[in-house]
């Protein structure tokens, strides 16, 4: 389905930033060595160690499932286990990627908003030493959650803490991350490293780019590892350039934190006008760019069939609303006037 | 490495075709469902079915590496084989992804062009139920070859009927199959479907696209399980429509004719200027666009320190040349003025 | 640790009936075929047959972990997902070998008793023909289960019909089979085929064989794929007709029915003396050969120092009491004896 | 089929040495811990490595395919590739398990006699770096080889130095390492452990055991990983007392080399019988206990018929015949008969 209006279905139904095709276009100049080794991807890498500090090292990939994968393969054997959120992409939506490419066993971890706490996961920290047990190796969060809800940089810390008391490692999904760190109001160092993350899935294709995703590694064994296991596992690019190139003015034109806030601001401008209607409830906090919304029932369909949205619970008839760099206020204002006429109509 | 002039490294050095960047830009509007289900995406297999037929299911994917896994892993089980040239992009520049995704054992088959015949391959059809031995289930061929070589109609005919007679499927790796069409004068369809194919690889990323491959099935069985085996070997972009959409001006502005056709003309330019060269032996037939050379020691570090190009095999002396779609015959002369003036020097 | 008397850890801590080592004599006489074609092994795939169904193929396997993956690898794509009990085998037990040998995801389901039941199943198979997630084809299901409790043969059927109405299939993980059809007084045929079971795991170790277990398949399809998957999965020995042979007095002698006899017997003994402990809870239905209970803290370190048995959960105090077949009830009494001096103790 | 005489298939198709059965029933008497921790497997294991040096841990397994997956699982990545001579039992005979179960790819080097040189193993220790290559990280030699040839000691030296000079391994598949160290008149250590070599299949099944095979390895990581990829790759037996059992009389009794030595005398003894017969070729050295004959086509059939043994390269002509320890030079008078009498006949 093609809508010539703004629809509430994610981040990634929208397009790409004007930045990043014009960048495209400039660099679409020359013949360049491929896989990585040319001077756009260089510059890339420079800018993205600028960001997440000098020891971080940088796998452009091609999609977020594969960079799950590859990061994690990079850090475990296959008789390992991620503990995660229930609720995790890793688990829920990414068709079992992860036992087929890495051998790994998920472990979810119950969770009613998307997280996962140092206390819940000791629990999990049993049978160390017991060949007839996956090993746990990796704690894997998503920053923000699936829910848009966000780990403090305590609690990361924490977690860190404890996965490396237990030989462990931390894995932070940032599909969404600079959401998170727009929202945190702090740098992606300040969100990794400094907290003690060992290695990240920075993406950029749900904010503002086309294809884009790349592997943060803080890991000195991963990063040998990376380069075999990113072509083993379908993520290498030829034309790299194409791929590592658009981080740079994500990064040096800051376009990272303009899209995401936009982003952000628009779930707080929707969030503003729902949060005391007397037939919706928000069931969880707001802190990025996603809303998650008690229905109505009478109200889903023609609301849908007006603005796409994805149901998230039908029989509890919750649905999410999220927003993205390009939503603007006037979109929201007619989300919102279609959400009032049709709530009226329920209530006569 | 950056280089201002052409080089004849790889076809996967050039840019995009500035028919796809305006493309991207133009289907940049609006929002649209990921993952495939958008309008530019059907339209793109509406127009891929018309190059392979009918009864062509079409697969975005991400990589080449990824298409072939993904093409071979529908179509196998973990205990079978697949049987190729040597030199197979799957055998030899894959990582052994095909190994590690399907579980499948690759069998090379020694081969002096990068082709192999019926009668090769049914001396590997061996050991028939036996379960100490892997199964054959697939012919995989390049075509063109990894030489650059070309498979005629006829050849493919009879490994498709050799194959389909022991219960096999015949592959299609057709990164280049573009510059195949065009050298033999077939339309894809002609190429593939029409000959016994089963399931290709088909490649836009060396023919003047960013990314972008498909892969084109014409088995039911695989079709049904292509969905899920793309998503799970890390295959599947939210954002399909910028991966789809090339593809329309591709087929429907012939671009990939007119850039193949390039890519070969200049192939046989620098032909026509070298095959007569005293000092210089072209050891396959120019059939597309690609090059294999045999070279005075002497000039190979000055001459690719001009223009950069690839070994084939060092201790033979042998290295590739490939042309672009943007090469020109200006890059060329200057090309071979300089292996002119390189090989001048030694005969002195 | 090696114990002249009797304990109560496992039913795979006894040593061999004598029946089964008397025949391993009596066959070693001759040279034989390796790998399965040799009249013992047609013989005891005949008494199979006679037990199972003329319909029931049989793959002879080494361990129980390499049965449970290699009938499930059979039966299922990498992409699909296994549902069965939290409390599952293949899910706690197995070091994540489903996982890495199939890249299948298992769904464990939540359950009291270690059983699951149709309407648990339902609300699972959910998401089908979306990628993005797992499909799921087997329900996977422990007869006896792992907490020594029995499905009713109409829980069978019903859950049979279930996988098959949604194009699954029902595998059970027999390891334990004899004691569930003594205990339920069905034959084996009674019990999976009539029940429309498609694949079972059906284990002889526990139940007084030294090694041996053997896949029992409904599935034309699968039947054709598991000469080669047992073999690459690492289940098929040379020496094959020691493997298969023990099923011949297993089966001829009926010792499998009277070894399980014998254990269910102990432990309903054990049970009669335990059942009105007052400091001890019984916390399962004593269906086979097993008893869980939940024990006063004081007396778990001297009991096992005089009897192994393994914790179930050890913060919750719970305990397994495994009977074998060859528990006598002087054994029993012998260790009641123990439990009522050290509960004396501590009520004193 | 089963056959009353002797046959000269393989030794795989004789039955159990009566030290082996004698030491089972001696065990057969109290219950012991499952999985190796029992005193039996700890004397198993003291014995071990009496023969391999205090620094040979010790695993046991259940089959020589999975003794090889699993002990090269333990060195290897999956972006690895294993180098072995392309007669080798992991490339040829196992149904692609390593691929499978490691992700590895195999590069099979051509041999005349089933082994492999430093210089030969030398060319392929190429693109070492390059991501789109398989790295090379074990060398694996079968000692003696499937042709029944044997490395001298300063071979294996030399493959252990060149590995272990590039970053890689040595793995012995040793499933008749006892032949060889007979042959050689080595200990186990001088053959292995001396060599400098890293990791060994040591398999106990084609010399007297009924089932029974060790992973004997001098790699402190390897170690750490065993026990858990044993579990995973579907090799650990609950009853392990059983399997660990038989190495003890194998090893205190003497029997691995009596065994042994039978089987090479025997072998020795039908050479000498055959050696200079007109129409019959034995085209490898009878180093241990096969000989490759080739065959005049006529005896074939009635040969095989007396006593059965297998073809090695049919369009050759080239047989294999085998002998055991159970092999009597009263068996070879009585197949050498046979020859004779049929080899008349075809020469009227």
């Amino acid at each position: 389905m093609h809508t010539l209006k703004k629809d509430f279905g994610s981040d990634n139904q929208a397009g790409i930033s004007s930045e990043i095709l014009d960048f495209l276009s400039k660099i679409n100049t020359n013949h360049c060595h491929g896989y990585g080794d040319d001077p756009i991807t260089e510059k890339a890498i420079t800018l993205l160690k600028s960001s997440f500090g000098d020891n971080a090292e940088c796998f452009f990939t091609l999609n977020g499932t594969g960079t799950n994968t590859t990061a994690l393969n990079a850090i475990t054997r296959s008789y390992h286990s991620i503990l995660c959120a229930e609720t995790a992409h890793i688990n829920t939506d990414e068709c079992g990627a992860l036992e087929k490419i890495t051998g790994n066993k998920i472990i979810p971890i119950p969770s009613v908003n998307g997280k996962i706490s140092t206390s819940q996961v000791e629990t999990y920290l049993t049978s160390i030493g017991n060949p007839h047990k996956v090993q746990p190796k990796v704690i894997s969060i998503s920053q923000p959650t699936e829910l848009g809800t966000l780990y403090q940089k305590e609690e990361i810390e924490a977690l860190a803490k404890l996965a490396h008391q237990h030989n462990m490692y931390l894995h932070i999904d940032g599909a969404r991350l600079s959401n998170a760190a727009v929202a945190l109001n702090l740098s992606f160092k300040e969100l990794t490293a400094d907290c003690g993350v060992d290695i990240v899935s920075f993406g950029g294709t749900k904010n503002g780019m086309m294809i884009g995703e790349v592997i943060i590694s803080f890991i000195q064994e991963a990063n040998e590892e990376l380069p075999y296991l990113r072509k083993q596992n379908n993520q290498l690019l030829s034309k790299m350039r194409f791929i590592s190139g658009p981080f740079i003015p994500f990064l040096e034109q800051n376009l990272w934190y303009r899209n995401a806030q936009k982003a952000n601001q628009m779930a707080q401008y929707l969030y503003s006008k729902i949060k005391d209607h007397p037939q919706i409830n928000v069931i969880y906090p707001v802190d990025t760019n996603a809303l998650f919304v008690k229905l109505p029932p009478e109200i889903v369909a023609p609301l849908q069939e007006a603005f796409f949205f994805y149901p998230w619970n039908i029989k509890e008839n919750t649905y999410r609303w999220m927003t993205c760099f390009d939503t603007t206020e006037k979109d929201i204002d007619l989300f919102y006037a279609k959400i009032e006429e049709l709530s009226k109509k329920i209530t006569k």
